[in-house]
């Protein structure tokens, strides 16, 4: 294809892994392009002038922004294997739907836990119980919620389960046995070596948190 | 075709008229039922349990929620006709990237200039007309964001730029002679029989507008 693929990212972050598992799922060769989010490169800021965020696609020199819009251009640009979306349009609305519902509610709250503290704190971690409930039922008996492959939801929860979850970073909240058929489906997810291989590594996310909580403490 | 095409909606709401516009564009035959929304009807509970709100599309007797993914839905089942978003991916990631920033970042500043006062409403102001510029560089010397024809960004951007512009909702704060373009097209959208039969009256707007500021000084 002699496609040049650039992902201008920063390691830690939940939206850069989304679209480097797209990325992986697709077997697309890449460029993995870790940013200094204190010192933003120009090429950043030349690529994203308007957030100026990561994560940023960068296909043959143009920008793509935007970690869902990246994934879902991914999946439009290399059509040919691993669908991320349904081909039927009404099953791509509700992927779309609850993709939505995870993107901005759930890592609403899960912001919501890091900064609060007491009553609040707690009272946010309900929260996301129930809305980890709703997402449960969508999952139904199904290994992934794309089906027999990932798809955009499974793209989108990954990041999201593995940091509240797997890796405990606001505490051990999320009972095993009431949650039985997410924490199936995540074990399942990190085997995927598409997966893994995007996942920081548990110590160094705990460093990044640890370090982040002391200065919001400060 | 033999579809039943139901849109629960409310008619003063930016998200409702979003939907009737792709509607209309695409010229499908709907009923519009107006929701109460101090009391939901049982099917909106029904049919969007997750967020209980308006505008549902419902098609063939199958929800879709939230007014973006509704677009999407009509223009991929609907695509014979008035395509509401460019073929090319490419083309496609930057509608959707700018129908993004306008859907969330122009939207939340709009409810800031709505709610606050002094010094924050007029900072609110500034920064809506900031974004502003930024949205007519995007459209350049074309008729419409979309090209030739409407596309997702105008249909997202019609009612926003209707109730605080053309109907002065938060006052007389856009020059006409500062915005020429965006102006012009703003003018030009309303011209089309389709957006203009979705875009309530401008004294009920004005109305209801003034009854919630009102109740927001209690």
């Amino acid at each position: 294809m002699g496609d040049e693929v650039i992902l201008l990212n920063f390691w830690v972050s939940p939206y850069g892994i989304r679209v480097r598992i797209a990325l992986e799922e697709k077997g697309i060769k890449y460029e993995n392009r870790e940013e200094d989010v204190n010192k933003k490169s120009p090429l950043l800021l030349q690529m994203n002038p308007v957030n100026k965020t990561i994560p940023v696609l960068i296909h043959n020199g143009k920008p793509i922004c935007e970690s869902l819009i990246a994934v879902e251009y991914i999946d439009e640009v290399w059509n040919d294997k691993s669908p991320l979306l349904p081909s039927d349009p009404y099953q791509r609305s509700q992927a779309r739907f609850w993709t939505n519902y995870v993107d901005t509610k759930m890592y609403e709250i899960a912001v919501k836990i890091w900064k609060s503290e007491g009553e609040e704190k707690e009272a946010a971690k309900e929260e996301f119980l129930e809305c980890l409930k709703l997402i449960e039922e969508q999952l139904g008996d199904k290994p992934y919620f794309g089906g027999d492959n990932l798809g955009l939801l499974d793209i989108v929860l990954v990041p999201l389960i593995c940091y509240t979850y797997t890796y405990n970073i606001y505490g051990n909240f999320i009972n095993e046995t009431q949650y039985p058929k997410i924490i199936a489906w995540s074990k399942r997810c990190a085997l995927k070596e598409t997966v893994s291989k995007c996942l920081p590594e548990e110590q160094r996310v705990k460093e990044v948190f640890s370090k982040r909580r002391q200065d919001l403490n400060k």
